[in-house]
Order: C-alpha cells, then sequence, then structure tokens
C-alpha cells in the first residue's frame, strides 16, 4: 500500500512536470517598446490551470483560455522596471498542485537603432542552403525526422548543404563584394519530402538540424556582421507544413484556414492566386476570401492571421529572432497571400521596435501598381499602408530580359528598361526596392538570355547600377544554368560547385572552372567591390538617355564621383558621338573604364568595339 | 495733277482699310469668370499702331508688340458692366491716320453650366467625317484649296463626307442608341496632300469648306443637341499644318519649336516620342524637350505653348467653340506632346468656365501608370494635376483584345480583364476613363479579333458594361475590318456603305447588308438602347468574378436594377454553377435576357450554349 501510494505520487509528479510542453516565445527582452507579450503555453490540459508570476515589473495581464484544453494564452505586461533575469510562472491547478516553469527575459545586445537593415548600400547573395555548400557532412541524416536521405542525384531530394557551408564560405562571399546574405529558410522542415527548400515550417523557433543549430546559426549571424555583412531571415506568415506540431492538436478552431475541412479530412480550397483582389474595388468578396485563405497546397496549411493569437504569435516569433540572431533584415514570403490587414501589423511592429530594419515582402507581379501599391508611404486611394520599406521589382526583372533579348525596334529592345526606369516616377522609394536578375523561383538568368554571355554582363552591370537593391542569386558568377530543364525548380537549385568535398569543379577556389566563368566570377567582383565604395551607385542621382541605335547609357553621381554605363547591343563596333550627353558635365574630363582599367577622356565620340557593357567612372 | 493726287489718295486709302486681315478671336462674350482677352491682330505694320478703345466695361490693359511689325497682341480687360455690342477698335498710326475694326462681344447663349460635357451615362459615336456620308456634294471640291481633287478609290484622298452627311443621318446614330458624337476635326486642313484626316489645321477658326459651314456646324451642334446627342470637338494643341496661314509670318522667334531650323530651310527635329519623358525623374533634359519640341512630320510644325501669346490663342480659341458650338466635351489630340504645364493651365482655364464640361486626353499608352498619371485627381509625386477629367484607356482595350484572342491559361486569356480591371483601384476616376473596342488610329475591333463575330459581341458587351465613357467607332455596328492590310490608316477609315448617292449597300436603311451585319446592328442597338437608361450600367455598383473556365462575370447593380454580363469563351454548352454568385442577391430572382428576351429564374445552374455574351437584367 505504501508502495503503491509512493509510485501514484511519482506518477502524478512526473506526468505534472512532463505537462508543459512549450512556452512561446521560449524567452523574451527587457527594454522593448512594446511591453505586452502573449505567451503561448502549451501541455496536457495547461488550460485548466492558472498562472502566477511575482517578478518585479512583470504582471500578468490577462489569462485566455482556447478551444483545445491544452493551450494557455498568458498576457503579459513587462515594464520599465523588469529587469534581466528568471521567474517562475506558477501554474495552479483545481487540486490545489502547481507546477512551476522557469522563464528568462534576457538583457538586449546592442541598442535598437543599430539593428540596420539592408539598403541601396548593399548587394544581397541569395542561398539556397541545401545546395550550397556541406560544411558538416555528421548532420546531413537525422533519422529521428521524416525525411531520412540525402540524395544528390535527386534534385528534389536534400543534398547536405547547412549553416556551416556557409560560415566556412563567407570569405568568398565577402571577398567577391556581397553585403548581405539572404538564406531560404533554416528552420525546421521536417517533412516526408522535398524538406530541402524549407518554406513548410514544422516549429516557428527551431533550427533544422539538418542545417546545423541554433548556435550555429547565431556564428553565422556573428561572423557575417564582423564583415560587416547583413543577414537576411526568410520568413513564412502564410502557412506552415503540414507536420507542424500544433497540427494535431489546434489551438482554436480558427487557427487555420479551411479547418473544419482539413479535420474531416476533406479536400482543402486551394488559394486562387488572384493576388489583385487585394486592390481590386471590384472583386467578390468569396474571390477575395479565397485568395487569402486558400491553401497553397494540401501539404501547407495554410494559417488565420484574423486570429489574434496567431497574429500575436507570428509578430513575436519574427522580434525574437531579429533579437537572437541580430539580424540585417526580413525577407517574408508569399507577401500578398496573409491577411493584409495583419500584414501591415506585422511590420509596423517590427519596425516601430528596430526603426532602422529593413523587410521585404515578396509579391510576384509584373504590375507597377502592385509593387507601387505594397510599399510603404503609397497614396493608396484604400488609405493601406503597409509599413513596407521594400517590395521586388518582378516588372522591371522582367523588362530587363525583355530589352536584351527582343531586337531593338520601337516599343521593344532596350526601350523595355528606358520605359520600365521610368515608372519609378510612381514608386513611394525606389531606391528601397529589391531588382535581381533572377532568383530560386525562376529559370537562371543565363538560361533566360539564351546563354549570352555579354548579355549576362549587360544584365548584372544595369542591376548593379540602378536606384535599388541588388540581389543576386548564388552561382550566377560562375553562369549557373538550367537550360537542359529551363524553370524547374530542383535545376534552379543546383550544387555550389566546391560546396562538397571532392566536387570535381571547385568555384570558391577556381579549380577547373571554364575561363567563361572565371571570367564571370571576376566580371561581379569587380563591380561588386567597385559599388561597395560608391556614392554615385548606392545613393546618387539618376540619368539616363532613351536608347537609340541599340545604345543605352545610364548615369549615377554624387559630388565629384560620376559613373556611366553604356549598354551596347550592337555585335558590330559603334562609334558614341558624346555630344547627346553634354549635360552630364563630363566633356574633358579623364574617365577610367572599370572593367579594363585604361583610362580615357570623354570628348569627341567614344568606341564601342563589341556588344556588353561599358562602365566609366571619374574616379580614377 | 489733281487726278494723280486722287488717285494717290484712294491707294492709301484702300491700303490703311485692307490692313488689318485678321482679329483673333473673331469675336468674345461677355459674362466669363475670366474677364482677361488677349486680341491677336494681324495686318500689315500693325504692330506700328496704338489701339483705343472706348466702350463701357472694356479696357485695353497692355499693348504687346511682336517680333513680327505686323502682329499686335492687345490685353482686354471686359468687366461685368460691358454690355453685349459691337466697338471699334481705333488703331493710331504714327502719320496721324486711324484704322478702325468693328469688334463683338455677344450674350452667351446659356449658363455655364449647362455646357454638360459627356460622361459615364454616354456612348460615344466617333466619326471621320471625310468617310462618313457625303451629304453635300456640292462642297467635295473646292479650286482655292491646295488639295484639289476626291478619289473615292484612293485611302488617303478625300472621298467627300461632311457635316451635311451626319446632320443627315443623326436620326440613325440616335436610333442605335449613341449619345454623343465626336467627330475627327472639321478645321480646314488647306494641305496639299491627305488633307481629309483633319488633323492639320492650317486655319484655328475658320470649318473646312469641304465639310461645310460654321452655320452648318452650328446645325449639327444644334440638332444633335435636340436629339440629347453631346457634340465633342477635336482639337490639336501641339501642331498645326505647314500651310497654316501665321507660317509665312511668324509673329514671335519662338512661335514654333525649331522655328530657326524651319526658317533656314534645314531638317527639323522629330519627336522622340518617348511620352514617359513627362513623368520619368530620370530624363535626360535633352530627352525631354526632343519629346514636347520635335516635330511629328515635317508638314505638322510644333506649336511652342510655352510662348504666352501662344498659350493665350490655344485657349481662347478652344472656349471661342465651346461657346459658339456649346459643346458637349473635346477630345485633345496627341495629349503628352505639347508643354505639360501648359496642357493642365488649359485645361483648367476651360474647366473653371464651364464647371460641367468634360476633356479627353489622347495619351496612346498601355501603360495603367500614365493613364493614371493624365487623370485630375492623381496624388502625383511630382504635384502635377492635370485638370483633365478624363483619359483614354488604351490599357484596357489591349487586355479586352488579348483576353479573346489567346487561350485560357494561368496568366492569360480572361484573366487579362479580370486583372486588367483591378488596376481601377489605382485610378482617380475611373468612370471617367474612355474605352474603345478601336479607334480611328487602330485597327478595326473585327479584324484585331480574327473576325469572330461572338469574339467581337463579347468585346462591346464588355466595352458597354465597364465603369467607363464607351467610344465606338463608325461602322464597328455593321462589322467594318480593315483584315486585307491590318493598320492601314486608309482601310480603318473606309467609307460608310449608303454615306454615298448610289452605294450598292446601305447601312442607313440596311439595304444589301448581310445577315451577320444586320445582327450586329441590332445587338448594339439592344444594348445601348438599355445602357441609355440604366442606371446601373451607367453609375452602378461593380462586382466581377475570376475567370474560371473560360466563363467570366461582371455585374453592375443600383437599387433594385442588376445587371449581369457573362462571356463564355467555350465552344461548347457550359452548364454554369450559379452557387459562386450568391453574393449578387439574385438567387430565385426574375431576369431577362437581354439579348433574347427571354426570362429565367436564377437558381441553380445556368445553360450557356455557345460562346459569346450574354446579359441578364431585373429589370423585365
Amino acid at each position: 500500500m505504501k508502495k503503491m501510494f509512493f509510485v501514484l505520487v511519482v506518477l502524478i509528479s512526473l506526468s505534472s512536470f512532463a505537462q508543459i510542453q512549450r512556452v512561446e516565445p521560449p524567452n523574451w527582452w527587457t527594454g522593448f517598446k512594446d511591453q505586452d507579450l502573449q505567451l503561448l503555453v502549451y501541455g496536457k490540459e495547461i488550460g485548466k490551470t492558472v498562472p502566477e508570476i511575482n517578478y518585479n515589473g512583470v504582471s500578468i495581464e490577462e489569462v485566455h483560455k482556447a478551444d483545445s484544453p491544452n493551450y494557455l494564452f498568458i498576457d503579459l505586461s513587462i515594464s520599465e522596471e523588469a529587469k534581466p533575469g528568471k521567474f517562475d510562472i506558477r501554474f495552479k491547478k483545481s487540486g490545489g498542485k502547481t507546477e512551476v516553469f522557469k522563464y528568462e527575459l534576457k538583457a538586449r545586445q546592442k541598442p535598437a537603432e543599430d539593428y540596420v537593415g539592408f539598403d541601396s548600400s548593399d548587394v544581397i547573395y541569395l542561398i539556397t542552403p541545401d545546395r550550397f555548400a556541406n560544411g558538416d557532412p555528421s548532420n546531413d541524416i537525422n533519422s529521428s525526422l521524416l525525411e531520412k536521405t540525402i540524395d544528390r542525384n535527386n534534385d528534389y531530394a536534400r543534398h547536405g548543404g547547412d549553416i556551416r557551408g556557409i560560415i566556412n564560405h563567407l570569405d568568398y562571399i565577402d571577398t567577391l563584394g556581397f553585403t548581405a546574405i539572404w538564406s531560404s529558410p533554416l528552420l525546421i522542415n521536417d517533412m516526408k519530402n522535398a524538406s530541402y527548400h524549407g518554406y513548410a515550417m514544422t516549429d516557428f523557433y527551431k533550427v533544422d538540424p539538418r542545417f546545423g543549430t541554433l548556435a550555429e546559426y547565431k556564428e553565422l549571424a556573428d561572423k557575417a556582421g564582423e564583415r560587416g555583412i547583413k543577414l537576411i531571415m526568410d520568413q513564412v506568415a502564410n502557412h506552415v507544413g503540414i507536420e507542424h506540431w500544433w497540427m494535431k492538436d489546434l489551438p482554436f478552431t480558427d487557427w487555420i484556414n479551411y479547418q473544419e475541412r482539413y479535420l474531416n479530412g476533406e479536400k482543402t480550397v486551394y488559394s486562387s492566386h488572384q493576388r489583385t483582389t487585394n486592390q481590386d474595388m471590384y472583386a467578390s468578396e468569396g474571390d477575395k476570401k479565397r485568395m487569402t485563405e486558400g491553401w497553397f497546397v494540401d501539404t501547407m496549411p495554410d494559417l488565420n492571421q484574423e486570429n489574434p493569437y496567431m497574429a500575436n504569435y507570428l509578430t513575436q516569433n519574427s522580434i525574437w529572432w531579429i533579437e537572437t540572431l541580430g539580424l540585417g533584415g526580413i525577407r517574408q514570403d508569399t507577401y500578398p497571400y496573409p491577411d493584409k490587414e495583419f500584414m501591415s501589423d506585422w511590420a509596423g511592429a517590427i519596425m516601430t521596435e528596430y526603426p532602422n530594419f529593413n523587410i521585404v515582402g515578396e509579391e510576384w507581379s509584373y504590375n507597377p501598381l502592385l509593387i507601387r501599391y505594397w510599399q510603404e508611404g503609397a497614396p493608396n486611394k484604400d488609405g493601406y499602408d503597409s509599413n513596407l520599406k521594400s517590395t521586388m521589382d518582378f516588372a522591371m526583372q522582367a523588362n530587363i530580359v525583355a530589352a536584351l533579348n527582343e531586337e531593338e525596334n520601337w516599343g521593344s529592345g532596350l526601350e523595355k528598361i528606358y520605359a520600365g526606369l521610368a515608372n519609378d516616377f510612381a514608386y513611394a522609394s525606389p531606391s528601397d526596392i529589391m531588382i535581381f536578375p533572377d532568383n530560386h523561383d525562376m529559370s537562371r538568368i543565363y538560361t533566360q538570355l539564351g546563354e549570352s554571355i555579354p548579355k549576362a554582363k549587360m544584365a548584372l552591370a544595369y542591376i548593379l547600377m540602378l536606384p535599388r537593391i541588388p540581389q543576386i542569386y548564388y552561382g550566377t558568377e560562375i553562369l549557373m544554368n538550367d537550360t537542359a530543364k529551363p524553370g524547374d525548380h530542383g535545376l534552379i537549385r543546383t550544387d555550389f560547385p566546391g560546396g562538397w568535398k571532392n566536387d570535381s569543379v571547385n568555384a570558391f577556389t577556381g579549380k577547373n572552372l571554364s575561363k567563361v566563368q572565371k571570367e564571370m566570377q571576376t566580371y561581379l567582383k569587380l563591380i561588386l567591390n567597385y559599388r561597395k565604395n560608391s556614392e554615385a551607385i548606392q545613393q546618387g542621382e539618376t540619368i539616363h538617355f532613351a536608347p537609340e541605335n541599340g545604345v543605352y547609357l545610364l548615369s549615377r553621381s554624387s559630388g565629384n564621383e560620376k559613373v556611366v554605363l553604356i549598354l551596347n547591343k550592337n555585335e558590330e563596333p559603334v562609334n558614341l558621338d558624346l555630344e547627346r550627353f553634354e549635360e552630364l558635365g563630363l566633356g574633358g574630363q579623364n574617365l577610367k573604364n572599370l572593367l579594363t582599367g585604361e583610362k580615357m577622356i570623354w570628348e569627341g565620340s567614344l568606341a564601342l568595339p563589341k556588344m556588353g557593357a561599358y562602365i566609366f567612372t571619374t574616379k580614377l
């Protein structure tokens, strides 16, 4: 009898101590402007307990039960008096028992103003981490996860790239001249297959062990920071992976969209992808709902950001990562798909906390009106302000490809970028918009340009000279392509040569790179490193001249520094009469050809011996 | 000796009375808000005289000499005390002689508020007058003019159509259901050839005698007005014909652009047609200048609206025609080519004088950002406000053609009009924008749509249902086409059958029209006459549903009147499930199929037996 009693006590104690499985965010900080914090507590029947805190400066404002008894949402207020430290949250049960959870308020590492986001002074290197470099082969396979294999011969399997791989090659990225890194998501995707891409998260607070640890993610951020390289985190507020931990026990009946269908095992409703319903004054209510509430695919439940607990959860999660890693920016996936009011609040909350931060939202639209709509400060008729500093210029990307691929005719060819850039008049802040030759979801620029090296060079030079924030996908510098199967996602995200031990080609060292690959590396390195110290390109005045006879000139200038980019689409040599460009005030000045190092005097006419980009600068 | 003296006196007197060749505007009115009037006086050495006026309420504020001695510009102030009547302007010469010119101030015929411009309650019939109907063969040839022939077999020669031809067929236009007429210019084009199109004016105050007289133009306006049809005048502020009377004696050295080249017989500088320079923050000064100051063609000198006398001249000319004819609107040619500050002042002056008037500017751009920029009320970053109520929706025109010609796929087909119409969120006033299937400068819609009758019907139904001001080109109702030489201007502007005596086909009476031509006439008549009394279409709410399976639904509603347009691109019969459209609130209601007259109840599903437009209305 005594023994049985003892066993019972132990069991009760064990079950009681095992009860709290999660408290999220797992820690917080003192000193935020917003003193509210809403904890999600998850544990068996935790909803039936009453929490108590006794810590100076911290008070429980309200406690919310969820529809599931296994959740509790606690609204804390953290006043200015609160000091960093650990405190107990005591969960009192109806039977008089209490469970205790230690929670930590950390001290912030640096002032909020020092979280400086990427801007037009930067050039961003975009990495698909599974495909860049395998720095730690020991983490390649994790048998506790659902996808247990790696297979470099399968474009949709994991290949083993990881955070250590990026850390190992920071010097390469830095030397090339990049000043920011955007890695696609590194959080855990414990999905049955195709988990490599990272956009189906199953825990918003956990690094995927196949990519590494939180410590390694911090190490990456710190080591990048030491080099002045900003780290941009790829976040997803729209959806999760279907294996997300909360999918087996959803807190509310409206935690995800079309939740009832999901619980009934019925086929979900997919997003209509009619992104214009976000703006359209005439859109039907049904179409609007289906756009934002429909799922991307069966394996990615669509989150309901109109549930205020979900909204808090996502916002706090973003702030947790910014503060934990000392981020230099966020890239938000599928921006027009979540509830847009939430997205504005989310970005607003972050920007209020970190005034110099930056966020770029992915709106894959070729319509400048939409690119415009989503940028902070657009005088939208519906009063919407996204609080989003940066949007993505898919319109200009398409214009660049068209400009280079099309024959020169009225309305085609270079005219496309000339008229396209003119649209800047309509943007609240053109230089805060991101431009790119391609990205992880698009055919590689070299493929898009029919594997023409001069055209690829022109595209890159133009992108790097624009009043924009340029982003370049890893491997562009060595002409990586998907020409064999254009647009194939697996192929687009090909392994970077040299990222794996025993790779026969090594782009980091140059081993076995072809001559043209090496030339492209050198070309990019030259422009990137010039741009890094160029006031003119980073924030100077812009003047461009309407294309004539297949030649287009764009100039950037700041103070004494003037930089001129000439794109020449002619195969034959051209002698460019400089008279038309008189207003640039370059007449008689000494200039350097940035790409050849040659000096010249700007007068009379200029010989453009072949198709390509020519860059001249007054910085000798 | 006595005789000689007598002869001399007569000669001097004659020359002195013949001296004043023009005073423009040829008359003015009392009672304008703007009390200033600037008279252009032209006559031999008139610049050497001093003018005097002695008339109650009229005073000379300032007199300006021009660079040519044969011009005088007189600034008058016409106060509220001025009564309608004639008065003398006495031009005193240095020798003591005086020349007298009688000038008239007329009484205004109706209050300024009664000049009501075209709006979304209207549908505009666009006419090329030389090609519509020859109502007065006696005016076909005028031997005093430079182009002395007519030749109906030559698409670029004059064909004899005239104002009398339009007057004669007002009943046809009215019965079809049009409520406004825009005729391309009727002012004199005394040019050597291709004078039929009207856009090379040689006198801003004279009707082309081959089109008729000022009295006939007034008769057209009056008779149209009696039927409630608004008359829209096509004006050109950008350029004149090279045979314009002032080209032989230009008042100022900067009256036209590139004037020195013209006077030296050098080749002119052409407009770059880079219309984006009007908005582009980065455009070079040279490109901006070349856009607005360059000539269209050698035979059309580009006016310099930055010369303030020219600016006054053009503005007063527009007001003179509005007041003389009682116009219901102006269509301004080549809107982005003149100086844009002038164009804003010009439109502003007119709209101040006639608050309910309307002006539409021609900006041939497929870029919604530009369509947006030119409309009054757009919150442009550069602070520009055009004062222009209406712009032209070339973007939507192209979307309609693409929507109907393209296969249904993601991003193509009907999606083009669905996403295109969504752009309305960005316009200051979408329903004040003009939409059209084609016009006098574009391939005919029937040709653009590959001579598909169901597609032509869908295009027209859609245009007539949109929250826009529709404009339809003459002959669209009988499927006129330019399929033999698509885009050929002469062919686009083919003679309207029945407009000429002995035409074997007569579209006015229906004689020898084909079955499909008659069907199209009936089809348009039905929709136009419904629209004429439809609050829902003219100014109702708009809802549309994303296209699915080749079917797109647009609804307009106002009070109890609901109108539903369904475009069905399927060749095969479709059974449309109505559940998705529940929010229209039509469930169980009786509706009439506007095109067949059949009644139906809106419930369950709807049979769409073939490709085409279906229109249902709650107005039984």
